[in-house]
């Protein structure tokens, strides 16, 4: 169990420390200061003697009897950054309520269009319980988002000024990173600002935890549209559904919208490498499907081009300022490939190719989803 | 008022009818023979004597108390045609339901994959009301669908050879094209075969009628992604929405989906004619609205490069089969323009394009289609 | 046509008239002075020369090239009165930014509570486009309801020190009662308002219109709930389904939503007389059809004691105060009469009873009656 | 770790073990046999050595790589009983898809009708992937259910005469005694049947488990109900919500709907004692909170009577055949009681009452619980 770095080193430049107002009285439901939970939950047999010291183990979390921070003098400040996800207005919503009603904070900024908007006193919202107490039914955020620059500089100025000692930023690994940089920019400054990031991906692309917040919400957009390529491809002889959803790096949007509708016949991703030509090639295996089945269901995470093993599709020789290879939209690729495959074979199918993208991300947080942000 | 063919002239060589066993007593509720409505139901002031004569008018539908055919030796086949459209179920089941409980017809045919799947014996399902039972509330169609050469005499051939006397074709224009091929194969064998076309258009295109059936919806699935659309382009700093939505040659979906929305800020269909550049132009008109109100929200049917007035866009050049103008995905010009305009006036803006295309006509009918089908 | 007091005739003590500035140039849309529509859209055949004058006539509705307000100078006021229907906050929404945008009214009050809250200015909100602008996604009325008593000289007071010139009251039969006594006490104090009723009928009971808003979404609403009791009473044997709907004088909901369904066995409305016992009765029907189906699936309009013949049921002796008499609740008595023949007959059988009431009313509009509203 | 009985012990008479199809090569995949959790994730600090023989520990689920039963001898039943819950279907779909393609197994039956049914022979349905394909859509259960004594020897023969020798019972604790008592039977037979019986509660409230399937389900359109009462409580001044939902001896439905709802101002569970009337009592809160809010909006779980600390609403005198005292239902205790207190003291408020009952656990699952029961 590594030694990680806590509030109580330095922020008050001593051990000062305030008992918690949050839930009353704190001293029947606290963490006890210490709890921890193993990496993995199942131990095999034959270990019968266990070691927390051998293995990794992760600080429990909750609010502890002792706060750091004084509730009358903190100032809080709230950024969303990057793509939308269901239930960033539930995030926002219970930050600025926990803070307001547990804790008795009541100096709480939003601050419109992401890091950039830190910039402009124009963008500093003040929110109050009354101002976000609808906006859990929403989706997108209220305080707005960016793909932007990070000015680290800038950024430090405008937090201090306006007194912010607790600055939330909810975010995806860029944001972070962000984030990472500020606490850079603090410390040389020698300024202490609690910077809390609040993991956000659409993808649920994070090892440590079960699901993301607003995962649910878009697996569950993303099996409607799933049903109604469903239904196309069952409508027509030989009829092809094929629905591209987000995934860039990772298949889980893909993998459980396809098990929840119980319909895909076929699920691609990028941790799954598969050929597309020859005997053993995906083509061949769809076709092979038509015939006995008259109709095909594929679901395609959009970043599943990396794991097409034949040389042809990723060998298009352009390369990103990175220097890692571009790849083809894979959406496009099967079109097209699908499409030649049926004309050099002499088969009619009917192809139906449906690309949700934001209809999975851009609506209202589904009541998992809701409750899990909050 | 033109006189309409009927059914009474020929179908038996003779006058002979059957009492329609529709309703049990059907006196009371038969249509009278020649009610009729006119075409306008607004009349001006002055007007103040109205005759039918010097109108249009339209022989009023629904059961008249004689029917020409006899319901016992009555074979019925129904084919689905062209593209999907909530409410085919409840068509099919409806015609199957009314055929056996109303009139006690025994013998209906559902023939799968459209006028194609006529040629083949296997495709032709007998459907019963148990069979058709809880199809009502499914997409697509149970008996399939297809675009297909029309091939009017084996047609003929085989609904001749299984005794069908009644046919009902449900589709669009080009199915209703492919029915006038059928009858006038039929007359030129002398062979009475009644034919009824159901008209079927997720684009509301029918004149005569208020709706067509799955409109509605359609509308209800469109207005949703709008609401994305418009969650995106308000979650960020100059946000522009893009939804493009199925009207090859007219607007009704767009249209209407905008005005439930009521989000909407620009709404273009191929009945209303815009300029793409210039002062009075659709970017200039985008721009201006997002300096004032950082947001704009776009939906544009996707026959609409007809109506830009510009020269630039409809010049392709390229022509199809026929000779007509094939004219560029407005999708494509749209976010093509706009994102030069923002380069080539240094604005930095974020479009979010969403294309809903099957989303919106494979979904189950809602309870207004279900009971405008029934 | 009955000549109807026209708002011309005296608001200004003279002819003065504006152009209506709706529409940018409304010369080429306004309605036609004296343009009407007949009560009957059929005509019956024989009748070829039709007189507007000797039928029921009515004008047609929409804006005129003048109007007798002068914009800069109106004042309008709002309220809602009784139950929630859904699409009331897209009327209040459509109210404000039609009198805002087409008209250039900016002195627009949204009174809160009913006829009630006009009596005390905490309760008079501005309204302005910006305030309502996402209302029309929510259910309810955002300046709430109430049912209470009608204070007619009150009102007048509060209306006149408050400058309103226009006075919207959207609600029902006593809504629209209130309003002409109103009307009354206006006219005796010679004072000029313009009084718009807008009737509000969950129940569509409105004869001169097809539906009423509202009634689209309580129907998609209270199918959700009888496709409950249809799941309900087909897994277990001799299940009955019993769903009861508001309809106290009309069984509009219960038949709509019945057909909209289309798994309906038995629907009961106040218009339709029915016996519970003997041979002909409702309870023999029930159990014949268990014995051959296994389930049957009823829904009742909640006035629909009143259709009841057999003596029994409606004779409980009891009268309101105006001497009509008090009728049981139709689902309890159906309850009770179900278990009781159930047990007398010896026969085993499942009643699931569902009643959603504020459910269907409660909710946001769908996509129909936010464009009907709007 | 308790040594569990294991299907090994006996089956065949004999060590005999057949190597598992399941999952193509399942040497990479199978539960290593002894694999186990501990009861408690958490582990205090201090407590650094930790030894599952001190804890309780559960046996990994999970395919082994030897199967006990011959998949080609394998004849399966499955009976769903009790209640309906969201899922039911699913896991039907699931028995018979796995069996079939993972195991090989081609006898599947359903028993129509609960444990009931399987005295007839009438109500044995040979299930097949084909049959159930669709199914997981759908709410209820295809092969029904039902309330009903517990035959053991019948049902013991009939299994017997059919072959069956794995028997899966889906359903609740009454389920489950049954089992046991058939079990019992068996064991007196010296028979061996695989019984499996598959907890099924809409209450959540099985301790090993996170969730039971079917709850998110019911929470979701639980808080659809609430939002609809939040609606009515919130358009009338003084509007008081109050929404009964299941839960007979536990509060987690009313308390997670609460939750993701995010409006509800007080939730009543059995769990959580509390008193009606004087200085602390429910009333006196509610109508402190009508002051200050006007509204107030309130959950309650059908079981909650058996928490209501005052001695009058519990003390009905009434007991039931075991003796228990009947307790009053607390949706009709409220509604009485809150008039009650609203008359005395002299306020006016509107109370909106609404049980939803079925319409939470007859719905389709949705994608959460469908992946989940997959």
């Amino acid at each position: 169990m590594k030694n990680v770095k806590n509030l109580k080193d330095g922020i008050n430049g001593s051990d000062t420390t305030f008992i918690n107002p949050c839930f009353g009285d704190p001293s029947n439901r606290n963490v006890n200061e210490g709890s921890f939970m193993t990496e993995k939950a199942f131990i095999k047999a034959g270990n019968n003697t266990f070691s927390p010291d051998s293995s990794i183990t992760y600080i429990r979390a909750g609010p502890r009897l002792h706060t750091v921070l004084n509730p009358n003098k903190t100032v809080i400040a709230i950024v969303t950054s990057g793509g939308l996800c269901p239930g960033l207005n539930v995030v926002i919503r219970e930050l600025v309520m926990s803070s307001w009603y547990n804790y008795g904070v009541r100096k709480i900024y939003g601050i419109k269009w992401g890091y950039e908007g830190i910039l402009s006193d124009e963008n500093w919202l003040e929110l109050t319980p009354e101002k976000v107490n609808n906006i859990h039914k929403e989706g997108g955020t209220i305080i707005g988002t960016c793909r932007c620059e990070f000015n680290a500089k800038g950024i430090a100025d405008n937090l201090i000024s306006n007194g912010v000692n607790v600055f939330f930023s909810i975010g995806g690994d860029g944001t972070h990173r962000g984030l990472q940089c500020l606490a850079n920019e603090l410390d040389s400054r020698g300024v202490k600002i609690t910077l809390c990031g609040i993991p956000k991906t659409i993808d649920n692309d994070i090892p440590l935890i079960d699901r993301s917040f607003g995962f649910e919400t878009s697996i569950q957009e993303a099996v409607k549209v799933i049903e109604v390529a469903n239904i196309e491809c069952n409508s027509t002889k030989n009829g092809i559904g094929l629905v591209r959803v987000f995934g860039r790096s990772c298949g889980f949007i893909a993998l459980e919208a396809s098990k929840a509708s119980r319909d895909v016949n076929i699920c691609l991703i990028p941790e799954s490498p598969f050929f597309l030509y020859g005997e053993k090639g995906l083509l061949k295996f769809i076709f092979n499907r038509l015939a006995v089945k008259n109709h095909c269901l594929i679901v395609v995470a959009e970043g599943s081009a990396s794991a097409v093993q034949d040389l042809k599709i990723s060998d298009t020789g352009l390369k990103d300022k990175s220097g890692n290879p571009i790849l083809p939209d894979i959406g496009d690729v099967l079109k097209k490939e699908i499409k030649e495959y049926a004309k050099e074979n002499n088969i009619e199918a009917t192809l139906k190719y449906l690309d949700p993208t934001y209809i999975i991300r851009g609506c209202a947080p589904n009541s998992f989803d809701i409750n899990y942000c909050a």
